[in-house]
């Protein structure tokens, strides 16, 4: 019996990470492949360290080609949104870090069409907002703007359709209707979409490497029945677990509840108060108890979210595990450091988002790989 | 009991063009009609006056919107092919003449991406390389460089693209897999294809006049029911018959079979040899014969091909009806006037074609209207 689903529409229950390695048929990140990337990149990505990225398809290969000097290339993307969250971030700021250490470039779709088609209630004119919105967040992440392409399916879409009817072209209806939830009464634009999705992983004759949420993962199989018969390689990937919504440990966070979500925009106070008053505690009902008898930072989301990537230090989240254990640190002080880390990371990415308004022109037009990318039609 | 069938894949059998309008639902060109078309153009075109274009929607409304200085445009387009034959060319000179006679816009859609997806057998590069040969065939019919933009869907897609979004997400799979004849085993970008081929009925806020054979009525049905709802006028449509195949009365002139069509790029003596050896006629077994029961105009296809377009003498036709009926005129005469006649045809063709060449640029890039449409991008 199955207590938990994933899928790309869905994640619900307490997610068995091993279990669905083995459902998916994806790889474990092994004690050895971790130590080959720090060989390579230098040093561990704290969410490597901690295992929030934990499986993958093909990174060995990726790692080959970047040994052997051949190289490689990295693809994320964003479906525009009203306001991005915290847990929207996870797998940009790891996919700087990336890009950081292995000097590659970086493509990142941004599917204002994918979102407006899929959602009637949606205007287009509302998906572009979010989209400029949305781009001023990933590029406060800190890309390299020389190595970094963003992109509009609406805006890039002439550079990418002669590639994208050959990948439509190899995938029927059929095909698409299980893993993208379509049926009879889908509109047909949403139903040509997959081909957009897949056609950046072509956009080099590299090995291409997703970083991404598992969930995710379905997507990338239709990429990897076709693409060799195209000339391109399977799109490597490697993928993150879910950062828990803050209400408690299952699922993932949804902007559909904003109340387990800490929005990018979210000031100070309310910060605090969300995780104050929602984020679900792992600690004892009264303070005479929690001194007694310790917290449980498995199923406590402030530690979790700690652990993920707020207290990067590993030698104080082990400070920080044992004292809330043993009972030496209370909720309240627990909920208050995670208060201070995310207030401070989020006042820095809106300095950041900023300084990103100058910046939009070269990650989408002008940067160096930006404008060796309008100049090139994708066959 | 139906004795033809009339869909966009196949005409088949000899058709009742007065049951094909009750079974469309389309409205016939009465003299009314033809009439007002006579006093707005100054004139009649031979096809009209033949009745080869018999039939349209909402005509009337654009012809009145031409009255009151609203104007209108031209809408046509070509699957591109490794050959046109005459057949393909007759839609193209009957839309010279409408835009000759009203001085209005043409677009013409060049379909390699919807040829290519259609087609197990073709490679994209196959059906760019027809579509820049059959734009020069298009071309040397002699549209107004001006007025008419000449784009291939692969190049002009980013100007299309937002805009057929919006057309796709009113389109479901249900609705147009019946009207382009899709299933579940259908390739995903040959079911997007129908949005892109209905942008182009709203590239103005005019009204939109589209010439083309009744087999393809079906395909602007979607169009009339979602135009208003994007804020654009219905498609309007004008409708000619089938140019019968070389082989006979019955059906359409396909490329399928060589034999029955005469192809641009056909010699004089090829021409000859086709017309001389397969052209199916209604004239009698022997000379005697002939001499004395007359020949059968009704079913000869080398005196339809003359009524529909080749001889356009309105007098000088009427002459060969009488002598072939009366016996006077015999089959391989007859077949002569026409060799001749297409001989003269095609040698002119082929010169406008050579001069083509230094005009494609002007159609699909530089001319005036070529210049604002790709300045323009359809939302």
């Amino acid at each position: 019996m199955q207590d938990f689903t994933v899928n790309p529409w869905e994640v619900k229950g307490k997610v068995d990470y091993d279990k669905l390695i083995q459902q998916f048929g994806t790889q474990p990140i092994t004690d050895e492949l971790r130590e080959r990337i720090r060989k390579d990149a230098g040093e561990l990505h704290v969410m490597l360290r901690r295992k929030v990225f934990f499986s993958h398809r093909d990174l060995e290969s990726v790692l080959k080609d970047y040994e052997e000097g051949k190289g490689f290339f990295l693809y994320t993307g964003r479906a525009p949104s009203l306001g991005m969250h915290i847990g929207h971030l996870i797998p940009f700021i790891f996919t700087k870090w990336l890009q950081e250490r292995f000097k590659v470039n970086l493509y990142i779709e941004i599917t204002d069409d994918e979102k407006f088609m899929r959602n009637p209630d949606y205007s287009l004119e509302d998906t572009r907002k979010w989209a400029y919105d949305n781009i001023l967040d990933i590029i406060a992440v800190g890309f390299d703007p020389d190595r970094t392409f963003i992109f509009q399916d609406t805006e890039y879409i002439r550079n990418m359709y002669p590639l994208a009817t050959k990948v439509a072209k190899k995938m029927t209806f059929s095909e698409v209707k299980a893993t993208f939830g379509l049926d009879f009464s889908s509109n047909i634009g949403i139903i040509f979409y997959p081909a957009l999705q897949i056609v950046p992983t072509m956009f080099e004759k590299k090995r291409c490497l997703i970083p991404a949420g598992i969930d995710q993962d379905p997507y990338w199989r239709l990429q990897r029945d076709i693409a060799e018969s195209l000339g391109y390689f399977k799109a490597s990937q490697i993928h993150s677990k879910f950062l828990p919504p803050l209400t408690g440990i299952e699922g993932k966070m949804s902007s559909s509840s904003p109340d387990s979500a800490i929005y990018l925009v979210d000031d100070k106070e309310t910060v605090r108060r969300k995780v104050m008053k929602y984020a679900f505690s792992g600690g004892q009902p009264t303070v005479e108890l929690h001194r007694k008898l310790g917290g449980n930072t498995e199923i406590d989301v402030p530690f979790q979210w700690l652990y993920y990537f707020f207290e990067e230090d590993d030698k104080r989240i082990e400070e920080i595990k044992e004292e809330y254990s043993s009972g030496k640190l209370l909720t309240g002080e627990l909920k208050q450091i995670l208060v201070d880390k995310l207030n401070s990371f989020l006042e820095r990415h809106r300095e950041n988002r900023e300084r990103a308004k100058e910046l939009v022109k070269d990650f989408k037009y002008e940067g160096k790989l930006a404008k060796a990318m309008w100049e090139k039609v994708h066959e």
